[in-house]
């Protein structure tokens, strides 16, 4: 092949989400050929912003005649984003996302763009939606087209998904991400709060202790919130310094994705996969091994690729 | 009696908070003969602004000779205030809070500045402090002196404290208001959280249903607090605008407060008597009722004033 091969790309998967874009030049097996990222979220652009964002990071990867297929999934695909893509309301199978796909309107002619959908859930009392996380957990029926079972997607806004054969039949959004992060940064508790290491035996032990709390009573929460504060300032059986503040971080932490696994109730009846980065999924199979379930592993991007891999499968049908 | 007799104060007393102070001048009969305040509060100095802070307030009320007592509760004495006032801990009398009194050096030879105390909690597990409450609930008890019960102080870091014969016997501290502030100021909730209004019949309701909510399921706090946010994105069962971010605003009031509620337990097996102002003592009364409990209120100011004077009985005597 001549060195050109290396540089264009059969295709391309891109997950737009509100702080940044991430891409991949894919050959036509779905293998990496090339990565590339810029920080022009969701959040940063305009519509007549997107096509030149998305250049700045592809263009490179661009034949010098004929067109490629451009695969985005997250928020770009957003009523404030770049095209929006409706979403698509649960149940429903995530082999077929392709079919919600919508079109931006193009200058660069070499480009074939396809936005793909979110999902919504109108369930009166259980309204939901997301955009992003379907994409993943297109990735793992990618894997295992049948697959059934409880699906979390750890981070800003936790997701946890029932897939029953291949379909998503309900989900359920926690805001735990953002609610520890306002904590920990913008709340009275800032001052009493620093960076955890769950592999410190003491953090380790303040984070299980808080999730046992928790569970014992989740409507305590707010109280154990400024009980945090209260023990800083009263030097309660605490170390000093940033050794204290570790310690409670790591009961934050416990507290806060413990109130999450505590509103979970019945859901929670065998082994949850994991989707996301290591540490997050780390920390929630820690949680999940404390109050006594199993838990499986499936690493974000290869999960995101995955799931953009089979809309692209699916396009090409 | 000459005009200056009107002007002149024969003791004063000021509650002084994070954001600001509030002074009061009053007769020997602890009648209010003026008001005053300004937004110099803990926060905003060091312990060398505060006599000049106090001057600038209350200058007008001193002696052409002479001095007189000052009696402060607050912020003004804790550790970053300007003198520290140790905490004194539960159990502990409301009566005599003078003795844990301190008083902080002064220039001005007119001023006999007195600060008092905030109540701790070190019981493990249960670490809790207040600076400010204690002299609200002094105040009940000095219009009762044998007061048994449960009293809520609303608001930023709610209290619920347990009163045996005018004794706080224990407390708990509820992040609530902080924590309904940083959703609807702060989080992606921001977006679709407005002003709400209770004595509309949509709000009250959607108020109420939240109230229920939460009880139910205090651990999907966090799923209901996403859910305003999806509620919003998919029109769901809502008006346009500002009627909107009302209702949805009184939804997240009633899971943030009915989540404290949750909290509780066993420990609300009574009446409550509410100390606060009045728009926040209504909620919670409200909030309470829908529970099936009954409520009493005593007036925030009219308590704190109550409860400056009984120590300063006290330290007459």
């Amino acid at each position: 092949m001549p060195p050109i091969a290396h540089r264009t790309a059969p295709w391309i998967a891109v997950d737009w989400g509100s702080s940044n874009l991430r891409a991949w030049a894919l050959s036509a097996q779905d293998k990496v050929l090339a990565r590339g990222g810029s920080e022009r979220g969701m959040l940063t652009l305009t519509p007549v912003d997107y096509e030149e964002a998305l250049l700045e990071v592809i263009g490179d990867w661009l034949p010098g005649t004929g067109s490629v297929d451009v695969l985005i999934c997250g928020m770009a695909a957003s009523r404030q984003g770049w095209r929006e893509a409706a979403y698509l309301a649960v149940p429903t199978r995530l082999d077929d996302l392709i079919q919600g796909a919508v079109a931006p309107p193009l200058s660069d002619r070499r480009l074939r763009v396809r936005l793909l959908p979110g999902l919504c859930q109108t369930l009166p009392g259980r309204f939901d939606v997301m955009r992003g996380e379907e994409t993943q957990l297109a990735g793992l029926v990618a894997r295992e087209p049948d697959f059934s079972g409880l699906v979390c997607l750890p981070g800003t806004h936790a997701k946890w998904a029932r897939l029953e054969r291949g379909a998503v039949t309900r989900f359920t959004t926690f805001l735990t991400g953002e609610l520890f992060g306002l904590l920990a940064g913008q709340s009275v508790l800032r001052h009493s709060i620093g960076e955890d290491d769950l592999s410190d035996p003491d953090c380790r032990e303040a984070f299980v202790t808080a999730i046992h709390d928790i569970q014992s009573a989740p409507g305590c929460y707010p109280a154990w919130l400024f009980g945090l504060r209260a023990a800083d300032l009263l030097d309660a059986d605490l170390p000093a310094g940033e050794a204290r503040k570790a310690r409670l971080a790591a009961r934050l932490s416990g507290l806060t994705i413990g109130l999450e696994l505590a509103g979970l109730g019945d859901e929670l009846d065998g082994p949850v996969t994991l989707i996301g980065n290591t540490a997050l999924c780390d920390r929630y199979a820690l949680v999940l091994d404390v109050l006594g379930h199993r838990s499986q592993r499936l690493n974000g991007e290869a999960a995101v690729l995955a799931g953009l891999a089979l809309a692209h499968r699916a396009l090409a049908l």
